[in-house]
């Protein structure tokens, strides 16, 4: 039998769907691809152009009026179509998924590496095709758009009018045996906090997890703070809300002082902040992420700032420079020593940072666009800290 | 050969390790067995009588100091263990799960339905067993101890704290022209959320996606709303807060109505009234959820008020009758048409709800403990509606 002309007739392999099944509180994937908000899971996906969405009756309507998805399909007449596939009474997600993919004519699809695994893996089991990437559905997410970044910018102002009313807050305060007082009672961590996140709630934002913490605590890079703050101490503030209209972040830190500075702390401030304009000077498109990092590093060498591992963890510089920020407070890039090269239009913090317990800690944070002419600052706010 | 008396001998299979790999904030799993909050994924895992969180510098002490975990590894040791194991520069978390799974000799790990695909594909390719749960690791969340109840109630203390707030505003307003103003200005659903969020936040909590929803937006049960609130319309509150010590929800849902109702919103805010406390009264350990939503159902029909699929989504009870509530706001049990039946000291939602564009949305909603006596109303709001 001749061999026949193989390529002119066969079939083009179809590219895999991409495939999610998320709520958008959870997945940024899923809120990027929709643009609205859905508190419980669902499947969208994509084939050809166009991407399908198959909510239940609770968000048909409202899918229709505010999400970008091309279409909108009924669940509870999948899930009936699922159900005359399979001849049976009682379906999963698994089961509605190979219906679309049938239905749809989907080969193959594609999943981010967030997929449940217990839908991933009935998917397998049932035959169906999947092909799992490493992290986000989305790649293109790390290079964002100048809608995008206004949206980041727009982040950055909350947090900038959060990290204002905890400086007002802090320079409003007296002392009294060493403690912050406000209004006749201690200006603790706590209420710090609350001041900050309301002050984001009125600018349009969510602020969670928001950090104001002193002395030794900010040595914690994440220890949110707890208890009184104290004169004399450095106080870290990190705020990094969420718009809610659009669901971008903003992330920003300045660490204050109330008092009197000593040498020690006054030394890391100014290697801090040293170290961080430096890096933002060092971001442009196509540095690698690495070398930003690496001039933090060098800096605080230089100026003989040492970290070390200690017996309850470490001390010194012991994060890395900065991250990716968009939808997700950290996502691509990454800005530290496993760094690739920056992608026009990335939007990374610069966040240099030292801890030493005793001294105190100090970190101090800026958003950058990477542009082809350097670094767009997308935030803005002094960088005064000793308040007196 | 004689057979072998192999009972005696089989060596006893040991059962599977639990295993985490996920960040606080999306894995309540994750938060439940360690009890602190870590912004980025991390691998915890049991062996034996122990669970171990393998955490980096950057969260390693705070660790220590502030999570359940029973033992902390260094995330950056062991690392380097599998980077000599697999004699390899770069690893991954799967090459570090391998080399822990190794250390501890743990034959097979259980993970939750959540688990990363991208990750528990890279296991079984590289050998690692893994039982997949349909979903949560931990079925017993299901069923709260008397400390978590207690923080429940303390959730609902917030949600109330918010309705108040709204309740209040709604009051003060004045009518002008058809639309609510407070202080002069639109009070908006946007202005309204915010000083629900606001009230939240100074009680303890944080109440992300909080419905302010008035008219026919109302009717989405899920629409946050958006624009000028007006009198005569149905406006429906729902709240529900995350206590930001403890991580438990409160969720509930008030109905208002500033001026003058007609007719057919009295008869469903009554309707749905009647429905929710009559159904209340049905929850008790071993009572089907089924029927509790039954009860709804029934109450609804006898007094003429029809659920029916329509062009742009459905009218009428168009949602189940509630959920658990605990670390999630959704989690389990449901409490619709494929219930269970209730186990003892579980904590769900009653929440009935009509929707007829036109007329508007009513939602009233607690929460209850289930007893063996009967419900425990963990939940506590009056029920007046009408607001001159």
């Amino acid at each position: 039998m001749p061999k026949k002309k193989a390529t002119a007739k066969r079939a083009k392999k179809a590219p895999a769907s991409p495939l999610l099944f998320a709520d958008t509180q959870k997945s940024a994937d899923q809120l990027y691809v929709g643009g609205f908000t859905v508190p419980d899971a669902f499947v969208s996906f994509k084939k050809g152009r166009n991407w399908y969405a198959v909510l239940n009756q609770l968000e048909y309507a409202r899918a229709l009026k505010e999400s970008r998805f091309d279409e909108v399909l009924q669940l509870e007449l999948w899930l009936e179509m699922a159900r005359e596939k399979f001849q049976r009474a009682k379906v999963g997600y698994a089961e509605l998924v190979a219906t679309l993919a049938e239905e749809f004519e989907i080969e193959s699809f594609k999943v981010p590496g967030d997929f449940p695994s217990s839908l991933a893996f009935r998917l397998v089991e049932m035959g169906v095709k999947l092909d799992v990437c490493e992290g986000t559905l989305f790649p293109s997410r790390e290079k964002k758009s100048e809608e995008e970044i206004a949206m980041i910018r727009e982040g950055n102002r909350c947090s900038a009018t959060g990290i204002r009313a905890a400086e007002k807050a802090i320079r409003q305060s007296v002392i009294k045996k060493g403690k912050l007082y406000l209004g006749g009672k201690v200006l603790s961590s706590e209420r710090l906090r609350g001041i900050i996140e309301v002050a984001c709630l009125e600018a349009g934002s969510l602020s969670m997890d928001t950090i104001a913490a002193g002395g030794d605590q900010a040595c914690d890079p994440h220890c949110a703070g707890h208890g009184p703050l104290r004169a004399n101490e450095l106080i870290i503030v990190d705020v990094f809300p969420r718009v809610s209209k659009t669901g971008y972040h903003g992330d920003m830190t300045r660490t204050f002082l109330k008092g009197k500075a000593n040498e020690a702390q006054k030394g890391i401030v100014d290697a801090v902040f040293k170290a961080q304009q430096d890096a933002i000077q060092k971001v442009k498109t196509g540095v690698n992420g690495k070398d930003v990092h690496g001039s933090v590093v060098e800096t605080f060498s230089r100026l003989g700032y040492e970290t070390r591992r200690s017996e309850n963890g470490a001390e010194g510089f012991i994060h890395g420079t900065g991250h990716g920020l968009g939808l997700e407070v950290h996502e691509a890039p990454r800005v530290s020593i496993v760094s690739n090269k920056l992608k026009r239009n990335a939007v990374v913090t610069v966040e240099p940072g030292l801890y030493y317990p005793g001294v105190g800690g100090c970190r101090i944070e800026d958003v950058v666009a990477v542009r082809d002419e350097g670094p767009e600052l997308l935030s803005k706010y002094h960088y005064r800290w000793q308040l007196k």
